[in-house]
């Protein structure tokens, strides 16, 4: 039998009470398909942080690298200033683990509503793969003359041929294996890059012309595309129908995920997985601590639910992330009656139950 | 009598055929408040570009920055390279007459019809400040090793303190003025900062500090917000009524803005001005060329009426421009069937008439 480690970060505020039921699921999946989940607990978050001024340290870091899969709540807390919290556990340990490809599914779920008129789930259902260690996230810049009327700050978005073709590499495979046509959906699996070519002269230049080597030479059977990133905010409210899968640059793909979330029906349902496809990946859901949710068993778990079955898929369980699933998709189309805290109609822990009972049938 | 001088650039596409309605309507408001409009056309855009190879020289730029005020169709044509226009003509403009606010109304007008389910008018009003003429627009970066695979791209997104401060300082006033307080909307005029101090931690902590700094000294009667650049684009769909007056950086302005227009009933709609409140600005519909609608009299010319409105504004001319929205208020509350190129029921110089007999009333 599979036996698989994983570290679970519960995390800050509601991170807790979502991972739990998250757990729950993913325990049911195991016990069904016949695989073993081994799970160990780590306090990295606000909580540790407040008490011992530690975020994630080396040693941690590399005690992570050791399992085969990290299950992530949420992290933050309204006492910690900005950043630190983001960039000493979660952004550290993205960069840390080379985390270099975030996933997120845009997809609606049957039963859930959408806040854009006249779509459903025929219409938005299309992956975005980000680029998750790079650009505007490396943190170099720095100031000149700070705290003068002379100032300067300078941000730079960095990217390599190496970091961009990695990127694009693992885009084009998804699109291939995971795209509109092998799903029986369309004519094409079609990749879309969205960047801005016009106005960001050197680094999309670099992405506008890898994405065409690379599609040229090794994906000729995948259809390209090409988005300025703003009209790819309007088109993902006009006709999100037109989208199959995207990658883009870590900072746009931030904006427009969190676009899309709103399109699938909010953070509750949305999930997202920090990937290093040749190590040890990350998954959790795009909502954050929810502080004024915090204790309440209101919260919304299916985001945490969701991103436990894409680390099941990820382990090569297939079957069993399929499973968790369908099972949600039963949930949103008969059960759960918003997908907004306090609304679903049921607690945290019986929305996990449902979940993990119908996993099991 | 009031004289203006105004550069009319109608560019390429569709460019020409709304620029001629924008012109109509402000004569007829001149007409009506009793002041003239000095029109001289400037070919410069695609075809002059095919033709000569020249985009906007420094002569015409200094000619340009003789006139009150310019307006300008859209520029760009599919027969050229992608940033040859927008650097050459669009950019050169906005940086060479330092209009470094980009001012672009997010108003969702009676009868549009709004993408987002449940939002009507009350939902959809306020404005984004965008810096215009700096952060990652500067064109600062470069290659290293290009073309191999070793290349590495750097775009740096640059920001100095007087940069900032002008900005922030035109926004606070701005939201002073035309904040819900101030037109009776609401309890106070809100102006939120929009940014990403949690990752890109050079930049908009320059940003934040101005921001808080000003708004303490000199604005302390206007309430001031935060949101993260990504959390903004969930919202603006999730609960556009929560945004008063907000201000941004150059490209999270581009993206947040594109993204405002679709809420607002799209291109067609939505204008924009390009602001040197020291100089002269250039006022421009949000919208592209849009090659595949040109020459057929379909194509909205709204947004190029309400970029006249607003030129009319910045030159002291507020009945005129305020008689101008109320006109496509009344059009799109009672004449106008859809906002889409083509579906008005309308042709475009039919629009315009109709407009423009409506101001003269
Ligand atoms: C918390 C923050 C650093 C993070 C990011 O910007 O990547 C979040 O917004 C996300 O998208 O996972
Ligand atoms: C055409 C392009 C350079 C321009 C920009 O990015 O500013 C456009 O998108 C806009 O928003 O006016």
């Amino acid at each position: 039998m599979a036996k698989y480690n994983i570290a679970v970060i519960p995390g800050d505020g509601t991170g807790p009470e979502v991972t739990r039921e998250a757990v729950k699921v993913a325990k049911a999946a195991a016990e069904k398909f016949g695989f073993e989940l081994a799970l160990t607990e780590y306090d990295f978050g606000a909580t540790r942080y407040l008490k011992t001024g530690e975020t994630l340290s080396d040693e941690s870091l590399e005690e992570l690298g050791g399992y085969d899969s990290i299950l992530l709540g949420a992290i933050g807390d309204p006492k910690v200033a900005p950043g630190i919290l983001e960039k000493g556990v979660l952004l550290k340990a993205r960069f840390g683990l080379d985390q270099y490809i975030n996933l997120r599914p845009v997809k609606l779920y049957p039963g859930v509503s959408c806040p854009i008129t006249g779509k459903g789930p025929d219409e938005i259902d299309y992956t975005v793969v980000r680029e998750n260690v790079g650009g505007l996230y490396t943190g170099t810049g720095g100031f000149t003359m700070k705290g003068t009327q002379h100032e300067v700050a300078v941000q730079s978005c960095v990217y390599s041929r190496y970091q961009v073709e990695r990127c694009l590499r693992y885009a084009f495979e998804y699109a291939r294996k995971y795209g509109k046509k092998a799903r029986g959906k369309g004519e094409n699996n079609t990749l879309a890059l969205v960047g801005k070519t016009n106005v960001l002269t050197y680094v999309f230049d670099l992405w506008e012309r890898a994405f065409n080597e690379i599609g040229d030479a090794d994906y000729p059977d995948v259809k390209r595309e090409y988005y300025h990133v703003d009209a790819v905010c309007l088109y993902m409210i006009q006709s999100p129908e037109m989208f199959d899968v995207m990658v883009t640059s870590n900072m746009f793909g931030d904006i427009v995920t969190d676009l899309g979330a709103i399109t699938q029906g909010g953070l509750g349902i949305a999930a997202g997985g920090n990937i290093n496809p040749e190590g040890v990946s990350m998954f959790e859901p795009i909502g954050g601590t929810a502080p004024s949710f915090t204790g309440q068993n209101v919260i919304n778990p299916l985001a945490a639910i969701c991103s436990g079955a894409m680390m099941l898929r990820s382990l090569g369980e297939d079957e069993a992330a399929t499973a968790i699933e369908d099972a949600v998709k039963w949930g949103t189309a008969n059960k759960f009656k918003s997908m907004a805290a306090g609304e679903m109609g049921y607690g945290t822990d019986e929305v996990g139950d449902m979940i993990a009972a119908k996993v099991s049938e």
